[in-house]
């Protein structure tokens, strides 16, 4: 059932031992938007922690250090960022939860609505989940602290390419000038986020750099990460998300797709495009989805068959439009 | 002497026929600041036009579009974005206008003080000087439109990294958001800024960064560009510039250097560095020098040769310091 902020505060006011989740492969917003609520209500005298399936990223690693760390057996669920369950981790992890999410804060409209409550905005309104969660931690009377401003605004920044992304709107600028302003060290923050490149990832993008491939008249590039690639640069799927942006950012090309091999030999694929072509549609072709710039689908089958798949709903969805 | 922005208002309001100008080689700022000004006073009534020394850059040309052209003589000579006089052109152009600059807008802590009025704020308060002339245009009543807000916009945008660099305040955001909400489609602008390599650039990039090699424990990179690579790419030196970028993005590199060969066969080297390393020691050692963090040197020998004289100075300034 979809609720409002302040039917959303509501609940997680009268409840108590709160767990929250994030999305596998935790970005900054998914992080962002769960620790800053995880401390909002701890501030509130709740007991509340933070679960999340994945190894936190590097980057990311200083953020669970701002909350106390409190055990409890959790008796009520929300999930930060979490379109569908399947987001949550693994087949395991997933039916650990089956039924059990209470609260789903999101911007997805593809949000399967699988939580008892879901306080949702669409993209178009919330560049971030962490802009949903913002406004539901106001909701809840609770004032922003340095912790949860540098979480808000990291969720806001990276989820906007530091606010050049089209998603970005000028309610994500003002929500960002206010974390600014209570105070924290946003360029510091940027400066890690976006201008800082460890080494791992710099080996990394290198060698994915290098199998760059460009098809249909240029229209599309795709590039193929595998484990020899994250073995060779000691790398991990945890820093691949900057690359997903390269293919996009050639003059021309409107899809533009990462190939990642994972671990058990299925391939995750991110597809990033340029207006009017749909991300969404290419990876719900392939059993994936998302958002209309920015989606990903999973294939259990061999590289090339991969790789053919995906070139054959790219051209399904550029011969659909007219230029 | 330096006025308020009432009095500035008042300057503008009581004089016509009104040359606004920009600096050399002319910037987002210098261009979206002049042009936005001009705008508000063609809405005025007044005759008003903008002048710049060099040509404008391809991916600001539709800008001019957007005022009346108008042909008058100057009564009046604004400079925008300006620091010192020697900014505005070559010696006959400066000397055209020694003395005849009546007001200057600016955001330089070392702007000169040569104009008979200048409207300053520092680096610290104005990210941009565009932000100076959107408060100079509020404060001149003058209601901002689509184009004044695509070119503050833009000057707010390109100086600060679309808000990432440090000199990003609260204030720019809130004005970038204003900006939006006239409405600009923002996200298109950021596409054409920031998001956009050329064919001809991605493919050199690739060539580039395979070529990266790490030294010194990890605290300096290097990139080589060849001939070979610029004909490979169909690239040349005018899009080198984000490459040399990248050494120095890499977490723990302090100097980063990148060696370009020129056509005649000699090799052109921009060194990069984080603080403390001194990019102009290491340059000057080599012939060449520049700023404390981007300088430059050229060897006319063999790429061996080069590079060992390079890694050499390097080497002797990482050795000078002690972290």
């Amino acid at each position: 059932m979809r609720i409002d902020f302040k039917t959303a505060a509501g609940l997680l006011k009268e409840n108590d031992n709160i767990l929250i989740l994030t999305h596998e492969n935790p970005d900054g917003d998914t992080l962002g938007g769960a620790f800053a609520l995880c401390r909002a209500l701890q501030m509130l005298g709740k007991k509340a922690r933070v679960e999340c399936f994945d190894k936190i990223p590097p980057m990311f690693a200083f953020i669970p250090g701002g909350v106390e760390h409190e055990e409890f057996e959790e008796k009520f669920i929300v999930a930060v960022d979490v379109a569908t369950p399947e987001l949550l981790g693994d087949e395991e992890y997933i039916k650990r939860f089956d039924g059990r999410i209470d609260l789903c804060i999101d911007h997805h409209s593809s949000n399967a609505l699988f939580a008892k409550y879901t306080l949702l905005e669409a993209e178009s309104v919330a560049s971030a989940a962490s802009e949903t969660v913002l406004l539901a931690i106001r909701e809840l009377g609770v004032k922003i602290d340095e912790f949860m401003a540098r979480c808000i605004y990291i969720g806001l920044s990276t989820d906007t390419g530091c606010f050049r992304y089209t998603n970005t709107t000028s309610r994500t600028l003002r929500m960002a000038a206010d974390m600014m302003d209570v105070p924290i060290n946003a360029g510091q923050i940027n400066k890690a986020m976006f201008e800082t490149k460890t080494k791992t990832y710099a080996a990394l993008e290198k060698l994915a750099l290098s199998t760059m491939e460009m098809y249909f008249g240029g229209r599309c590039a795709v590039i193929v990460i595998t484990r020899e690639m994250f073995e060779e640069s000691g790398s991990d799927e945890s820093e691949c998300h900057p690359i997903t942006a390269a293919p996009r950012q050639i003059e021309g090309v409107l899809a533009g797709a990462t190939i990642k091999e994972a671990q058990d030999g299925s391939y995750k694929i991110s597809v990033r495009t340029n207006a009017p072509v749909s991300a969404s549609n290419i990876c719900s072709r392939l059993g994936g989805g998302g958002h209309p710039r920015a989606s990903g689908c999973e294939m259990k089958c061999a590289l090339p068959e991969a790789q053919a798949k995906l070139l054959e709903s790219i051209k399904t969805e550029l011969n659909s439009i007219n230029l």
